[in-house]
């Protein structure tokens, strides 16, 4: 990589990291004898695709018909959208259906009315279930609504229900490895649970979940099918909180030319704000809020300051690092300084266009 | 405007009230007899563009080399980017400064060592001044400093010294108008101060401000010269708390598909979420925090719900609308509703390809 032609706020990926992340999943999955089927949200790129591609991979998840379109002009053909069905992109997701092995998700009676009147070409369906996260979904005891939905999509012959999918998006709430493995224990027995109840006429019922915390501390998948992690191909400064990731494993910074450095509050000012990096945040060890960890870049990657170096503010395009002793004495004005995101996924998606693969 | 095209997420803009805003600001700094140099950031759209010029702008404000590049291309001829230099991106000022009037910001030493030495075709420049909002730029008292920029900008053929430049951002986190006046006023007769050292030598001076609250608030601008304000072309929830707009101002609306109607606990799924509205929020009048407010829309336009309804949360792609019985009885799954987002600069910048004026 050459630092010295970044202009302007630039993603930098790792890919050697980007592979080791991808390889332990993927053993991961494989010692448990369950399909890895990761979540390209994060990334939303054709190359990290590769990666995946390259360690034996063929199945992906996406978050939107949108993406599931680009996936499959780079060759992908077996694909899930783990966003409830979107009754105004019917007509999208059946040019795409024709294409490749398709999955939709479905959370009300509406839905698989729609799809079972609307849908053309084959097409698998899971029914998306709450274990607790209340987000979306259906809720894993409402059983004649479920009921309903089997009946319906049970019937029609150009639909395939799959089985049932979950996030555990609450494990992103918690701060101990515990709290974590009690959430998706409690959601995979609910789950089995359900599944108890039609497995008469629906043996092949898969259990579909996905959250990057549970599938990084989880080690036995035993009572699961399949999984669907997206963040852990980066990860990112509020897994690293949560406990899924060490910041070594952290696959992508954003390299930022330093501005001003203003040496009467120690601090630099960045190119680098809320329309590069986003404006999710998580905390430092002392519970100050940061919008990143600021790392020392070279040309082969980034090694990260001694601690008490952070984004604290950003606005649009401005962002605002406090700055220890070490940065302030090794870093000037026209330099780069490298951050690393409190969440990748929307600082990937903010970069696209400005991504270095190194 | 047809709503039944629209399938995913999409900004709205209402033309009628952008135009209005406009011309209540420049009416205002016409009023004042002081020049309205909009920044173009919120928008960055030329079709808005269109809307400033055929009320008489002709010198526009943007916050980056890319943005000053876009509005070059639709035709503006005098523009100042409105971030401290960026050493890494002489090559493109240069190529910029031979087509049009631009000013740059310098807010250090090396800035005008780096600019003297490599800038080629005139270029006007701004010394940044931060009266109390600590973001960037020097301190309104930094009178040594400020004097040696000076020194080697005047004498530098291809440098020409416009005047100082704020940006009064202390004025976001205050809850009243007197307090927007108080900081207005402390930061207006700061840079009074600062001038009056220097107007023998640079009689010309202009005083350039900008943030939203002030230019909204404010109504007599004696001792101004210029105002850039951006965020006002189409207000938002954020502005609207502050006191600097009603709701009936907020010129933006996102479309979103209704994906899921949850009557256990009141609540819509909506197609929309960070990638969309942007991670930035704000408070609703009980204090629970918002991504926006909740409006109907009609081929027209939108009118706001009754009070109770708001974007409680969201993730990447989905938002989770808290609804009042209002919203419950009137919207379904498969139809459109319209957030009123937080921060209209960082909504419009993500739905740049998805926007709709009417």
């Amino acid at each position: 990589m050459n630092l010295s032609d970044i202009k302007r706020p630039t993603l930098l990926v790792d890919k050697l990291k980007v592979i080791r992340n991808i390889e332990e999943m993927k053993q991961k999955a494989d010692n448990n004898g369950i399909i890895l089927r990761p979540h390209f949200k994060t990334h939303q790129s054709y190359i990290i695709g590769e990666l995946f591609r390259n360690r034996g991979i063929d199945r992906i998840t996406v978050s939107s018909v949108q993406m599931a379109e680009y996936f499959s002009r780079s060759g992908w053909k077996d694909i899930t959208i783990a966003f409830p069905l979107n009754m105004r992109e019917i007509d999208d997701i059946n040019k795409l259906s024709g294409k490749l092995e398709l999955n939709i998700l479905i959370s009300s009676k509406d839905h698989i009315k729609d799809a079972a009147k609307k849908l053309g070409s084959a097409i698998g369906f899971y029914i998306k279930i709450d274990t607790g996260y209340h987000r979306c979904g259906l809720e894993y005891n409402q059983l004649s609504e479920i009921n309903e939905i089997l009946t319906i999509g049970g019937s029609n012959a150009s639909l395939k229900f799959r089985g049932f999918l979950s996030h555990f998006g609450n494990t992103y709430k918690v701060e101990s490895e515990k709290e974590i493995l009690q959430i998706y224990e409690e959601g995979k027995d609910r789950l089995n649970q359900l599944k108890l109840n039609f497995i008469d006429r629906f043996p092949d019922t898969i259990l579909s979940v996905g959250d990057t915390p549970s599938c990084s501390i989880v080690r036995n998948f035993e009572g699961i099918d399949e999984i669907r992690p997206g963040n852990f191909v980066y990860y990112d400064l509020t897994q690293q909180n949560i406990g899924s990731c060490s910041i070594e494993n952290i696959a992508v910074a954003v390299a930022c030319p330093v501005i001003e450095k203003n040496t009467r509050r120690n601090e630099l000012l960045i190119y680098g704000g809320a329309v590069h990096l986003s404006k999710d945040f998580t905390y430092n060890n002392d519970k100050s809020l940061t919008y990143g960890t600021i790392v020392r870049l070279n040309e082969t990657g980034w090694i990260p300051f001694t601690d008490g170096s952070y984004l604290k503010s950003i606005s649009q395009e401005h962002g605002q690092i406090h700055a220890n002793q070490e940065v302030m004495s090794e870093i000037n004005e026209g330099d780069l300084i490298g951050v690393l995101p409190a969440h990748s996924c929307l600082t990937a998606n903010l970069l696209k266009k400005n991504t270095l693969y190194f």
